[in-house]
């Protein structure tokens, strides 16, 4: 039962598009994320994804829409719809989501982390 | 499927101990709220909670330990454990907890809130 601090965990690792684990509760995980670029169109089946922004501009790109998320903005992005995330500049994110869930959804890709690390 | 900003949320309500439903995921429910001053000791029988901290310092208080909490900390409370929060000075806080939590856990108390608010 000990704090997280944010930043402290976001200075420990450099990598995009790789989420570590920094929490667990009630089956849902808390990550942290580092992204820079166009990430792939995916969806996950059976889990809403929530993203909360520490720092910089993400765009969440849907088929219909593009939503720009800033700084303390929230986005939960409801199961079986597809989204694509890009970030122009390095962006860092938290995550919840159930523990379960794979990041790049039900597409296999060169991006799809098997098993995500605890920092 | 729009952005929530957490700032703009906060600016929308002044009580204090009464948390607003800003997001729902998972049977999850992402909340925001106003803290100053002391709670009361309570726990939750089956549900974990998370503490994120907006602005602010907060102190966690357990039976054998404290925890002091700063802007940018995050801290998971498991299910079952004795916790009262203390806000010398205003804090704000955003909850991440199973969507039938009650905020002052089994303790039945003025400061109970029977419904929570959606802002």
């Amino acid at each position: 039962m000990n704090k997280i601090n944010l930043k402290e965990k976001l200075s420990l690792f450099n990598e995009h598009w790789t989420p570590k684990i920094v929490g667990e509760l009630n089956g849902q995980q808390v990550k942290l994320a580092k992204l820079q670029g166009d990430f792939i169109w995916h969806s996950h089946e059976n889990e809403d994804e929530l993203f909360y922004i520490i720092k910089g501009t993400l765009k969440m790109e849907f088929r219909d829409k593009m939503v720009v998320l800033n700084e303390g903005d929230v986005l939960i992005v409801p199961r079986g719809v597809e989204h694509r995330p890009i970030a122009e500049e390095e962006v860092h994110v938290m995550l919840f989501e159930p523990a379960e869930t794979k990041h790049t959804g039900k597409v296999e890709h060169e991006l799809t982390k098997k098993e995500l690390d605890w920092i």
